[in-house]
């Protein structure tokens, strides 16, 4: 199997599964046991903790919150912003394509009258812009979250300059950074955000394991509260295994950026390289160069893109259409649409996402069969013997 | 190590682990991808929604709802039936014995006005009465929660008698069961609840991984929104071994059960028979009778809790001063206290709980080092000297 679907999901990593398996074995203790296999777990943790600061560039250990995923960290800075700051304001800003992580539950709360909800439009290349953010600032706005790297198409996000437009302004500002971490440098400081959303499994940990960065001073109130875990600010017992493999993955990447992003670049533009020298109709959707590493968009003109996942599926390519998380809805991405790319281009659309375990060979195989299940299809295509050719 | 802590949280289980390891190596697919990767996650998350419905006896696997954990599942319950009901009412009905997973969140809400939250007490023997729970609920309560089992003291509270009163008054009834899953037969049926809270790591399963039962008609809003994982009801990346792992933990408790349940409660009351014959001034709270069959929660007059669990640690006996949730704290139990417990017994007190794990052998090794220490620890205590003996 070929898997370029790395943005969906990212095998574990050995360093990771190895990290863990004491954890899921012998030293099963409960963190907040004060016997010795809870002190055992306790270390653990905390050394992870160590291990996601120095990943995300954080000052302090303090600032990173254990969480069970992405989702649960971007729901935690929705809800807990608006608990925390709603004497300030109800306005939430955000952009056109972020992760249903983001976009659901700010939806939601929007229907249900808690927020104003504002939603900045991108540009057709997939890039916000600032001036947009900073237009739909006003004095009541409590929350700007806007992500790093878009997950469909790549794209990376003008972060640091939304970040000072915020704190000028006295406003928390939130990137979900799921799709940025493990494949980029990734430093706060630098980013100049309040709060960054992790996923564990998207760098090479398992799932079910995420972290929430929150600068120090930041006021969040708590979503899932219980024990004095994570110093009161996320009850439940932590997952000791998980975050110790999170840990492991976040260091084992860490040790390879920038040399494994340059490898990853360089193997994606030869999977498009190839793929656009041998197919017409063919482009790519997205910023060609403000985008991560390893993310392909490409849009097959005449090809109907469910179609096309299960013809590679059949021959041993995995890709995606969009979102994982969106998988199987009928609708038509959100990201292309908010990219004004027509609705049939978008239909014929297919991401491609490299990663860790991805080959030179893997890309050269993955293209030739890419342009043979388009060629096979396009052929069977009425409007394509029409048109296209 | 004699590990007597396991209401704490459970070694996993071969089961559980053989289970999941392939989950964590080559099927690492994300359940909502359409490749073939994805569709052998999405069968095997299906397959533990199967096991877990069986567990509890749920109608439809459709009534299971996995999450990150306990913890989770009750936030889950508290803020999805106040979203969801809140036109009804306002008032949540609780009792003084439930874990910091019921008891912050309510407090929480509580304290910033959304809700009324009114604390039924409990009898000396660590029960409620079904009629204080009666009387607690006016017009515009929309919620009891009364948990099945207490983790400090074990015992059992009249779940069936609650769940239908509140059928009759049309309230939603959720019952934590995170520690009697496991240990005793669990039929959502014939206890009658509407919702019911699981925590895969206090039987076998790992940590990271929970699940929350919903009869189904049940009105709950989401706690987290993101993609359309559970049907809408929970976001996030399933975390495909951890929910493989807990089935399998699920499968196998309930294969031993009631054969475990009276091994269980055999090796416990050897235990407790030991120590009460051997030591003078040593009590067990709680009912005697109902109660789980592992947990012995004793009170040694005229010695310090915190002291014995350090002094058995060093021996190889783990042991806790209550939950250990709250581990750490100076307060004594609020169990306890509700109990009518006076401060210096509740300080005096120690839980020791059983699993799949605990001999025969472990029970008698334990009980000798438990009189040891005691009888050491009294001997250093003045009052000991002067009016114990």
């Amino acid at each position: 199997m070929i898997y370029l679907d790395h943005n969906a999901t990212t095998p574990v990593r050995p360093e990771a599964l190895d990290a863990m398996l004491p954890y899921l074995r012998e030293s099963y203790g409960n963190a907040s046991s004060l016997h010795q296999l809870g002190q055992k777990a306790r270390k653990a943790i905390e050394q992870a903790r160590q291990q996601l600061a120095a990943f995300v560039g954080a000052d302090s250990a303090d600032e990173i919150i254990f969480t069970s995923g992405g989702t649960e960290s971007n729901s935690a800075v929705i809800r807990g912003v608006l608990e925390a700051r709603r004497h300030k304001g109800r306005r939430m800003v955000t952009s056109a394509i972020e992760h249903s992580s983001i976009r659901t539950p700010l939806q939601h709360l929007g229907e249900t009258g808690e927020i104003d909800h504002v939603v900045v439009p991108v540009q057709s290349n997939g890039i916000v812009r600032v001036q947009d953010v900073d237009d739909a600032m006003t004095p009541d706005t409590i929350l700007v979250t806007i992500m790093a790297a878009n997950n469909e198409v790549g794209t990376l996000q003008p972060i640091a300059a939304i970040a000072a437009l915020c704190q000028k302004k006295g406003v928390s500002f939130h990137t979900d950074a799921i799709q940025l971490a493990g494949k980029h440098s990734l430093r706060v400081n630098e980013l100049g955000v309040d709060m960054l959303s992790l996923s564990g499994h998207k760098f090479g940990a398992p799932k079910g394991t995420g972290a929430l960065y929150v600068r120090k001073g930041t006021r969040l109130a708590a979503l899932i509260l219980g024990g004095k875990q994570e110093k009161n600010r996320r009850g439940g017992t932590e997952n000791v295994p998980g975050i110790v493999a999170m840990g492991a993955a976040a260091a084992a990447a860490m040790k390879e950026i920038p040399a494994e992003t340059e490898r990853l670049r360089s193997l994606r533009n030869l999977f498009e390289e190839l793929v656009l020298a041998g197919l017409a109709h063919t482009s790519i959707n997205g910023d060609r160069q403000e985008r991560t590493c390893n993310t392909a968009n490409l849009c097959f003109e005449y090809t109907d893109s469910s179609e096309m996942l299960m013809a590679l599926d059949l021959k041993g390519v995995a890709s995606s259409t969009g979102s994982a998380c969106q998988a199987g809805s009928a609708e038509a991405s959100h990201v292309l649409m908010a990219m004004n790319i027509p609705q049939e281009k978008a239909h014929a659309s297919l991401r491609f996402s490299l990663g860790h375990s991805t080959t030179e060979d893997d890309v050269r195989s993955a293209a030739t069969i890419v342009m043979e299940i388009v060629t096979r299809l396009r052929d069977k295509n009425p409007l394509w013997r029409e048109k296209g050719k």
